[in-house]
């Protein structure tokens, strides 16, 4: 059980450290229902200013969680897309929504 | 969709914020197993120092996730449990530990 515990730690907290930071749920959320553009999610997420979004989207990407797409439109279009790994966040989402929802 | 995302979003980033925290979900995991003293945690936990649970203890206890009872024997005995709000975060557990191990 130690050792169990003890290795899934990291995978815990690097999951937590990631979803933790401040509007980076509500980021993950809305990209769940698709594709974006930087518009889009910046518009739905008023609060939140555009500096943050790109700075939240940098470390998504990083992580692994989303992929941008550049479309060679005339203008250019930039999608904000979840990766495989960002969309096999739903059921971790739809949970703590409904922890949220009952107990927060 | 907006107004709903918006009042989810605190609730949200609440959960996160408890349980993004160095070692916390670790220590859930542990309680979700049954009630334990101080002293079994600790030892089931090498890599996090006393004074360290000490302050999650009073964290968790604070957002109503543990509850401490003290049982008036010689010498006392004090044990924490999860209370159900608590409780409830088990399949939020799950879900995160099931991401983690296929993803992280």
């Amino acid at each position: 059980m130690a050792d169990q515990l003890h290795s899934m730690c990291p995978k815990f907290e690097a999951a937590f450290e990631i979803l933790g930071k401040r509007w980076t749920g509500l980021i993950i959320r809305v990209l769940l229902q698709g594709p974006c553009r930087f518009k889009d999610i910046s518009e739905m997420i008023p609060g939140m200013s555009d500096r943050m979004l790109a700075e939240r989207f940098k470390e998504l990407e990083a992580a692994g969680l989303i992929s941008r797409h550049v479309y060679p439109e005339t203008p250019v279009r930039i999608e904000y897309e979840l990766t495989e790994k960002g969309k096999a966040l739903r059921p971790v989402m739809d949970e703590v929504q409904q922890w949220g929802e009952t107990w927060v």
